[in-house]
């Protein structure tokens, strides 16, 4: 099962490509790509929004994931943080849906609880823990790449029990 | 000059296109077409976004305005309707840019304040307003569609200034 984990923002999309083999006789996980799409803080948000799009379907069409694992918005307290960072799920899922990807949305509670066991957990015990699953293979230095593979881990996880 | 107005939702999207010309003897608007794009509630919202895009992507390509009026989210109480207008609002930005048709972006304050002389002008204000500068033509129904048309105005108005 190839997964898309996807982590929206406006600045920056976390993404990972993740192959999950539940019968692998070595680990169950492998990143076969993992990054993220930045955009211009100086550009205009529709054309920040046309980057993250064409990356977006660049990335599907190349690696062709079987299905899409994205972040939902849960809360925050910055009214114009929602706006932007909804503005760029609107994207992405609109792709998604036009590439026909099956979409799979998770709450940052839900990953967290289903990759580190514990809900209120922080940017570093994801990052922890994601590190611990993959040891050895190529590591997502920022933040947004390792919640885009927590993302991935927990879509695998949820869809397979 | 040609400009597209848009009402920017999840459910419905109203949108003007209208037709500017200062020299007129007659009056200057002219309503080309007006209507809603308006998606099904039971639909999951990528499928939603997925509609939107296809149909703004529709209109353009028909009606190729000089540039496109959108409005902007000033404030809302509720945060579920935030990130749903401003998913609708992102798929309508990166559409027009990668259509490469320039977008100007007002605020309901500006627009009932540039079209109604009073920015905090309730909806049957605006629409009242509309029916005037507008008599004679097809009326907008739907309170969606009128804001759609003053949004439009509001940008013939400013740019012609």
């Amino acid at each position: 099962m190839r997964i898309l984990g996807i982590d929206p923002g406006m600045a920056i999309v976390g993404y990972c490509v993740l192959d999950y083999d539940q019968d692998s006789d070595d680990r169950p996980y492998k990143i076969v790509n993992c990054g993220s799409i930045q955009t211009c803080k100086n550009s205009e948000n529709p054309k920040r929004l046309l980057e993250i799009h064409d990356d977006l379907v660049y990335l599907v069409e190349k690696y062709r994931p079987e299905a899409a694992a994205v972040e939902q918005l849960f809360y925050f307290k910055n009214a114009k943080t929602v706006m932007s960072v909804s503005e760029a799920r609107g994207v992405i899922l609109m792709a998604l849906e036009k590439l026909n990807i099956p979409i799979f949305e998770y709450t940052p509670l839900v990953v967290k609880q289903t990759v580190t066991g514990y809900g209120r957990a922080c940017k570093a015990d994801v990052r922890d823990m994601v590190r611990v699953l993959f040891s050895g293979q190529d590591f997502p230095r920022l933040d947004d790449t390792s919640d885009a593979v927590a993302i991935a881990v927990c879509h695998t996880n949820i869809a397979n029990k």
